[in-house]
């Protein structure tokens, strides 16, 4: 049924196959009176598309994204915005040998069976293509969010199999490949990922994404809480396994004593809570944490099925990329300003009347 | 705005606070002709009950779950479904001081901005107490898959503060109040608990959840996926701060050749995916753990501001339970509950045609 | 599937049969802040009461409705507002011979082939005793549109089976049983209504409903306009068969150069429209206009079948009214409350920021 | 907010400008395995498209629609579908002199007002243009009904401003440039078409859509009633101001004994309901009609005022309908199918096991 919508009043829908003629997508609900230009999107799609280093998928597709309405004399109309991205570089004839068989860790067993019916080129809509999309739609929301509201959404990569970022320095994450915080860490991520391209292998990856400027009082209760849209979000990312917000799963261990934050005239103390409470912001940075499994397209040989239920050997020969992870950063960031934008308006739209008195420590909260 | 609702096909909408004259809900969308008594309900509120040991939240509610509509002649008839439960142990004066007072850790900072008004009262709308209806209704749910689809639903507690489960013995765990499914660590769990009461303080929690006699298909692409509904209607749950599909984070440092869940004629060789690829349930079990933070409502004083903006110390006086997390146990089978029967009348819906050839490994599947 | 809630961001969801114990709903979504109690709701549920005078069905329902959460010290906090009418005065019995047959004009048969079950006890969820939780929640939102936003609802027979109101004189609605405008009329009223009960008879209605004091910009391009959700609210009224906006069916013999309201400084010279412009509000009253069928429940035998396919008479036996127009009109104003109130709210949450320049012809539109 | 969305599981989101570079949208949740090409979406593309008469716009737009998306090897996939129309006869120099005016009729004021901007060309989204997309969604809906269910939709033109259609000859309505079901008016209308050009004026309609062979049992109680969503789809086009189900307002001077659409074995003995009994579908043909206003865009001029408040006469010079209707029989279908498939999957969900024994008298009264 349909499944290809997010968001409530900043509303999401896409369409497309990894090797169909274009995937693309309408933003509906984006506000009225918002510069903005393809350019916008592009930005954002470039930092996404593979072929940025070598080591993700070496595929060139231009992701050269186009705005077809919603946008006049560089505008926003509040009109729904019709977005298209043409596929160039498809490759259909590598996975003729897949039409058949399921390969493990993929969603070929699963469509079928569901649908009676499968696109097998290139994963066709289970394909991580999909997300640059999400990644256009996604820079709408980080505009009107940044301009209008002076939120910023940033993501990076917190860890790559065995290998940590010990200190999360924002400026290093726009320099490399990686997205990745730690610039002590470059060389023994680079000596990784050649190995694990040698080995056919691939692996998986935590990505930490966060917003900060936040105001108080995005989420409603009870279902439709920040948080638990957050999660929703993120786990509808290909290959997110799980989702943490704030300290995680380090609160199974924690002390109520300590977990809490206590709260002062100067702002919050501490923000395990990771920016939210009782679902609801809290003014303090949101930040999420994630992980990605490895891709299952690798050049190792799997033991699966075909259709007609035999034993076969799998072995993914499309180009693909060792970490999915990667450049599933601007993915999460995309995903985060969605969800951000509609629980925004969603806000505006119950409680434009009200107004509370002293202390707005969600200010101080802020600078801390 | 408007958040109050989970599920499109099998809807659950919900009211109610704390220390208001009851609390409810209106089941919508459940299949006629399924045989339904309160007492079908009763049993999982049961289970949820504050009181029903020494460790869980001393107030005496009974819990006492009335159906309104929807049932004729022992039958649901397609109707929506009204249930409500009346509020009859309140004592709103153990609340009165904290009328001005953001206790930390809780709801009560961001309703108060947020809505501009707070129902101060054990935490009104924000009170665990309002998920007593997601039982009632989980159990509607649970029902309806049980006896029409073939599908289980069961969870247990992992982990309780540093003490770990390090068996799954279903048997056990309705057999002690901590749903706990290893018996050598009661002991161990009981002198912990009694020394966090005696501390004054709270912890946290692990609660798994499983889902056995599954069908392959269940979860829409790419936004509406199974995994994802699950993420959401999870942290929806209070104090809940982390979720996980399958392994989770585990496969941060898993490496593709080992993370893929391999096919053959007899099945999947292993369930890292926790039951679902590309978002659609694969026939495998589906596998969910969660984080819950402790509570905040803890004896021990904490440092906050009020109303006015003054620094205040707050000692919450009210009946808490020290771990949270063990009455959550009811809670989150009811919300699997409540995704999986969404997810199965959505199948349903586009599929009812489907007729895909052999091999169905999800029978095979389900036997491991 | 799920049914039973109208509205996004002002969302009304019901439930309960008319021989059931109690009947109720949800409304989510109201704003904080507005000062309400049972009292407001029940003065529009004594408008619509059965037994208010002799033409009306003689059922001695108190229709006495209870607000069991989402109010606080007097004011709604923004929680979800749940709704409770118990239902007194039920004599199954009248019933009991039709469980078997399909009344002819009743929901009776597509109730029972849809669900495969069907509570036959005075039409179960069919039966017009629902439409009492509309006006209950519709009571919420004309209080906030009137309050907060200057919008008045107000609404009349505009005819009775062959009697027209040929004057609309809105002192008058509310002085006589039949909310007729024109009292000039009412003697003849009076003599038809008692003819039709003397035959065992019913006949149907014409009902009017005008807002006054719109603002501009309610409604959404393209699917959800402000026009096309009230058809969609005012034909989910029972016994309702059409709808008009506007001039309605007469715009099929008009002529562009005569049915275009122009403007003028001094604001638009004629509201054919009926206060949308494409499928936007411009500021003009909203003007709506709708059928009711006669009741099929009438003392008048009828052929039918019954569950075996037998040919059989039926004779409703039941306290009916002979036209249950008159009651639609509370229940129409409710609808529009409800339409009303989500648009504004979808408007602001968009909109927040939009300002426009000269000229607000809204201010002056109202004037006429 | 987002408002360009119709449906729930056959759901349909568009976007696009009259005179932006292309039209579009997304079809989603339709089931699978049905075979689909352009070719199948063109041929009512076709019959909606301008300048097929000279009596409908002269714009030469070719309406060559592409599908992108969810079909492989000729059968739909499940996925989501999409849809472009790339506009290529714009000549948008013809609304240059209407930027800052508010052409009376027309949804220029209230875009204006709503969102602070305005893309005047054309009518920018406001423009019947989007109805092409309408069209095309529908086509897809309308083969799945047709295939896989037996239901028929096809509709006419019964009245054009004072002719009525006095016989309804199918065969008759493909003939003619007017879908107009008598042969004997036909001269008339061609003379009156003639004179109507000649005085640069326009005219309302009246258009009837069918659906025949339909099941038992689509509509959901209480809200989303079929007839509610139909009226809801045909007040969604363009200059629709009335809608009617069965008699529509021939009811208010009905009786109830004259109204009730009696039941024997061999199927109803009339239809005044219009095919629906307490909004849930009866087995009878769906009957519903509509009016449609005559175009606002006329070569009279009019008077109006531009956005500095000043007095100013109009006229609109670009190439248009003098009567809308014509071209909206084939929208008009287009909605009634996308309403009827979206309810026969909600209906199919919830009640894939019901199973209710004699009589069908379902297939008797399509029989009539």
């Amino acid at each position: 049924m349909a499944g290809n919508s997010i968001g409530q009043l900043f509303k999401v829908t896409t369409f497309g196959e990894s090797h169909g003629p274009a995937i693309g997508g309408i933003v509906d609900g984006c506000p009225p009176g918002m510069a903005l230009t393809a350019d916008d999107l592009q930005l954002d799609l470039d930092r996404r598309k593979p072929g940025t280093s070598r080591y993700t998928t070496q595929r060139r597709e231009e992701d050269s994204v186009k705005i077809l309405s919603g946008v006049f004399d560089g505008q926003t109309t509040g009109a729904s915005i019709g977005l298209l991205i043409e596929n160039t570089d498809q490759r259909s004839q590598d996975y003729a040998n897949i039409a058949t068989q399921f390969r493990p860790g993929h969603a070929d067993y699963t469509y079928w069976h569901k649908f009676g019916i499968r696109d097998y080129r290139g994963g066709g809509r289970s394909s991580a293509r999909e997300t640059a999309v999400r990644v256009a739609a996604g820079a709408i929301a980080k505009k009107y969010l940044a301009e209008h509201c002076g939120i910023e959404i940033r993501g990076y990569l917190q860890q790559l199999g065995p290998i940590k970022a010990e200190q999360l320095d924002w400026s290093q994450v726009e320099q490399n490949a990686f997205f990745f915080p730690d610039a002590t860490k470059l060389e023994a991520l680079d000596d990784y990922m050649r190995q694990l391209k040698k080995d056919g292998d691939s692996v998986g990856a935590r990505v930490n994404v966060v917003a900060t400027g936040m105001p108080v009082g995005l989420g409603e209760p009870v279902f439709d809480r920040l948080d638990a849209d957050i999660a929703h979000a993120m786990m509808s990312i290909n290959a997110v396994k799980a989702v943490e917000i704030g300290d995680g799963f380090a609160v199974v261990e924690q002390r109520g004593s300590t977990g809490r934050d206590e709260l002062t005239p100067q702002g919050f103390t501490a923000n395990h809570a990771g920016g939210t409470l009782g679902g609801i912001s809290s003014g303090q940075d949101i930040l999420v944490s994630m992980a990605l499994k490895p891709t299952s397209s690798i050049s190792i040989p799997g033991k699966t099925i075909n259709t007609a239920g035999e034993v076969v050997d799998v072995v993914t020969k499309g180009r693909h990329d060792p970490c999915v992870g990667i450049r599933a950063v601007p993915v999460a960031e995309a995903m985060l300003a969605i969800v951000l934008l509609d629980h925004l308006l969603r806000h505006r739209a119950q409680n434009a009347g009200v107004q509370v008195g002293t202390p707005d420590i969600a200010a101080l909260a802020r600078q801390q």
